[in-house]
């Protein structure tokens, strides 16, 4: 994908940063505490098995974060960005306002 | 605790690395896959409830790291050795030989 496409596909994911020039997006949600930010993650790993799409996963108390991208193609196709609408859906059920 | 006392106290833990001025450990364990990263992390998320000590937890395809310090003293004490010395345990039950 080009940089251009990644910028095009990143309006539908805003709150995403895209990040190392373009090649991962990147965001970091809020929680109430660790285990609100461990049931997301949760979730977030039972998706990225469902999909065999894994992502980077940090998280502690009140934070999770997590970092995608394509491993095959080292870089971001548009099914990083429909993972990414995932999951803002799964972590709008739980995570505090941004 | 002193740097000593740490330094100390790491030798009973001697594959986690001190680390930011001795004020954490961080050990970085591997595995087949991001089914088995994510089933210790599970465990290790358990176990920081139970214990209310809350480490910082990275994991993707393959390995987990955690992050221990006491943010309360925004440092290490005896108990992050103990729940390093715990991770492990639950850590050898799955994980690759590093």
């Amino acid at each position: 994908m080009s940089r251009d496409d990644a910028e095009h596909l990143h309006e539908q994911a805003p709150d995403w940063e895209l990040v190392d020039g373009a090649t991962r997006i990147e965001r970091t949600y809020r929680f109430k505490n660790f285990r609100e930010a461990f049931a997301f993650v949760e979730r977030a790993a039972a998706l990225a098995e469902a999909e065999s799409h894994h992502p980077d996963i940090g998280f502690g108390w009140g934070s999770a974060t997590v970092s995608l991208r394509t491993k095959k193609i080292k870089g971001l196709h548009e099914n990083d960005f429909i993972m990414a609408a995932k999951l803002d859906r799964i972590a709008a059920e739980n995570s505090l306002p941004h």
